[in-house]
C-alpha cells in the first residue's frame, strides 16, 4: 500500500531565533510494507515531542555535536528526529508487532521508518494519557527529577526558584519541590503563566521578567534571605542575578541556557566573587546521565499522578504541517507546558 | 616599657586596583606589658601572610562581608589584620606564656595586642621554616588540597590546569597534581615563572598568557583532548577558555578570580552551552569549609615537604614599610610564590 508521507526538514542551518521559513513541509512516496529480509519497522506516528534543544542541533556547529550522540547535527534537507510515540504498521522485526505502541527518535512526520535501534521501549500500558510519556514520564520529566534531587540535594524547607517555570521541564521542577515541602518561586513571561503557576500548580510566588526592570530586585523581593537552589533553564541575565541572590552553598542546576541558544540573548556573566565567597556549586547536566535513577523517578512519579499530586499542562497542536510554528513558538514563550503534536486524528 | 610600633591602614576604601598611595604607615606609643586584670596577650610579629583576598576586604562593599567572618570589611585608618606568626612578649592569659610562637589573625604591624580568640594556634615545633605555617602547612595548602583533592575528584592521568600556577596555592595544586600522576600544564605571566613551573616544579607544561593573543588555542595546543579539571585562581577570559576546553563531566575549582577583583578585569561569561552539554561543575570554594580534612592535609603535606617531594617559593620582603609595594604587587603578578613580609631582623 503506498501513501504520501509528509515530514520536515530545515532549509538551511539556522544562525539565530528560528523562524517558520527556516522549514519546509516535504512530501515522499512511500509503501507500508516491509521489503523481504529487511528487519526495518514501519510506525505510524501519533505524537511529536517538540524541545528546545533541538535548534542546537539545526546550527552549523554546536557544542553538542562533538559530545553527545543524540544531539547530533540535523543536516538541512534531511528529516528532522526526535522523540515520537507511534504505532507500528508495519515490522520485519520479530520483536515488533503490528499495533505495538512504541516511543523511540523516530522523524518529524507521518510515518518513520526505524531500526531496532531507534526504538526506545514499547509502551505496554497506557495507564496515562500517551503524550505523558514524552514529557512528565520522559525525558522532561527526568530532566526535573534528576537535575532537582541528584544534583541540588534539596531539603524541605528550603527556598527554591525555578525559571522558565511554565516549561515543561520548569513547572514538573517547581511541583516536585512542593511536594518535598520547599518554599517555590517560578518566573515567566506573561501574566496568564504567572497565574497559572500560583493557581494551579501551587507555587508559592511567581512573576513575569518581562514586566520586571531589575530581576536583581525582583529576585530580593521573592527571597530576602536567598535562595538556596535555583533550577536554570534560561541562562543569560536571569542566571546573574540568581547568582547575587544565593545564600551560601547555593546549588544551581543548569538544564538549558534557552536564552543562549539564539544570539540574541546576552550570555551570562554571574559573578565569580559570590561563586567563590557563596560557595555556590554551578552544574550543568543531561537526563540521559541520570538513567541509574529512572525507576525511582518513574514509580514516584506515575504515583503523584494517580493521586492527582502532580498536575500536568500540556500545549497540544495537530498536524505535521503545525510542526515548524509549534517550534519557532518555544522560542517566543508561546506554549505553556509540555508542547506536542499530535497526529492522532490524522 | 614603651616602644613605638609601626602599622599600617588603608587612607580610603578601595576600589580599583590598589596603589601604594592607599596605604599609610602610622607609628603609635605602646607599653609592651599587659595591664593588671587584663588577659591580652602582647605579640611581636615575626612573619606577616600577605594575600590578595584582603582587597576584597578594603572595598566599600564586597559581597564577602554578608558571608564570611574572616572577610570582615577593613575600614580606612584602622589597623590590617591578617595571618600572622608571631612570639608572645607578654601575656595575661596563663594559656601563653612569654617566648610562645604563636599563629593568628594579628595586625600588619610590629606588635599586636590581641585575644585569645585571635590565636589559631601555637607553634610547638618548629621542624619546617616558619613562614611555611602562612603558606604550605596554612590556609594556601589546605585551599590547594581541599581544592584540588576535595572538589575536583581527580584521577591519576587526568589531565589537570592551574592558572595563577606561581602562586601561593597554584604551584602547590600544580605539584599535588604531579604527586598524583597527573598531566598538569600551568599558565603564569612572566618567562620566568614559566620556567619556574617547568624546570623546578615539574609542571609538564607551562605557558605566559601576556603572550598568547587568543588563550582559548592556547589551550587547545597543551590539551587536544581537553581539559579534565581546571583549578581556577583567576577568573576572567582564562576562565572561559577553559570552559571551552573541557571534557565533558570537568570540573571547575573556583578558589579565587583575581583577575575581577579589580575592575579592570572583564568578567567571565563562560559558554553556558558547554556547560549543560559537557556537564561540568563549576564551584567555588574557602579553605575555611574544609577543617575536617585538615590533619589528613598537614600529615601527608609535611611528610611530602620531609621527602623533598614538594618544592616551596616563597617570595620574601622585609620590613613593615614593604607591606603596601607587596600588597599592591600581588595585583601585577611581581611575587613568584607565596608572599610573605619577614619582619625578624627588626
Amino acid at each position: 500500500m503506498e501513501v504520501k508521507n509528509k515530514y520536515i526538514v530545515t532549509k538551511h542551518h539556522i544562525q539565530d531565533a528560528p523562524k517558520e521559513a527556516n522549514f519546509e513541509l516535504k512530501t515522499e512516496t512511500i509503501t507500508l510494507s516491509i521489503a523481504p529480509g529487511s528487519d526495518h519497522i514501519i510506525v505510524k506516528n501519533l505524537y511529536i515531542s517538540i524541545d528546545p534543544y533541538q535548534l542546537n542541533r539545526m546550527k552549523l556547529s554546536s557544542p553538542s555535536q562533538a559530545t553527545i550522540s543524540f544531539a547530533a547535527p540535523i543536516n538541512p534537507g534531511q528529516a528532522i528526529d526526535g522523540a515520537v510515540i507511534g504505532k507500528v504498521v508495519a515490522s520485519g522485526n520479530a520483536k515488533f508487532q503490528k499495533d505495538d505502541l512504541v516511543l523511540g527518535v523516530f522523524t518529524w512526520a507521518h510515518y518513520s521508518l526505524v531500526k531496532e535501534g531507534n526504538i526506545l521501549k514499547k509502551l505496554e500500558s497506557s495507564e496515562f494519557p500517551l503524550p505523558y510519556y514524552l514529557g512528565v514520564l520522559g525525558f522532561n520529566g527526568l530532566s526535573a527529577y534528576a537535575g532537582f534531587f541528584e544534583l541540588c540535594k534539596p531539603q524541605k524547607g528550603e527556598k527554591v526558584f525555578v525559571s522558565a517555570a511554565c516549561g515543561a521541564v520548569g513547572n514538573l521542577v517547581g511541583q516536585y519541590a512542593k511536594l518535598l515541602g520547599c518554599y517555590v518561586v517560578g518566573c515567566a513571561g506573561t501574566h496568564k503563566k504567572v497565574e497559572l503557576l500560583k493557581q494551579e500548580l501551587g507555587f508559592d510566588e511567581a512573576f513575569n521578567y518581562n514586566q520586571e526592570k531589575d530581576l536583581n530586585s525582583a529576585l530580593k523581593r521573592y527571597f530576602p534571605d536567598g535562595i538556596d537552589v535555583y533550577f536554570d533553564n534560561v541562562g543569560g541575565e536571569m542566571l546573574e542575578a540568581a547568582v547575587g541572590n544565593m545564600k551560601i552553598f547555593g546549588r544551581v542546576a543548569v538544564c538549558g541556557v534557552i536564552a543562549e541558544y539564539t544570539s540574541g540573548g546576552r550570555k551570562a556573566a554571574p559573578n565569580m566573587m559570590d561563586i567563590v565567597y557563596k560557595r555556590i556549586n554551578i552544574r550543568g547536566f543531561l537526563a540521559a546521565d541520570f538513567l541509574n535513577v529512572f525507576e525511582d523517578f518513574y514509580a514516584k512519579t506515575s504515583d503523584y499522578l494517580r493521586t492527582g499530586k502532580l498536575k500536568i499542562i500540556e500545549d497540544i497542536s495537530a498536524g505535521v504541517e503545525s510542526i515548524p510554528s509549534a517550534f519557532v513558538g518555544l522560542f517566543k514563550g508561546d506554549n505553556i507546558g509540555k508542547k506536542v503534536i499530535s497526529l492522532v486524528e490524522e
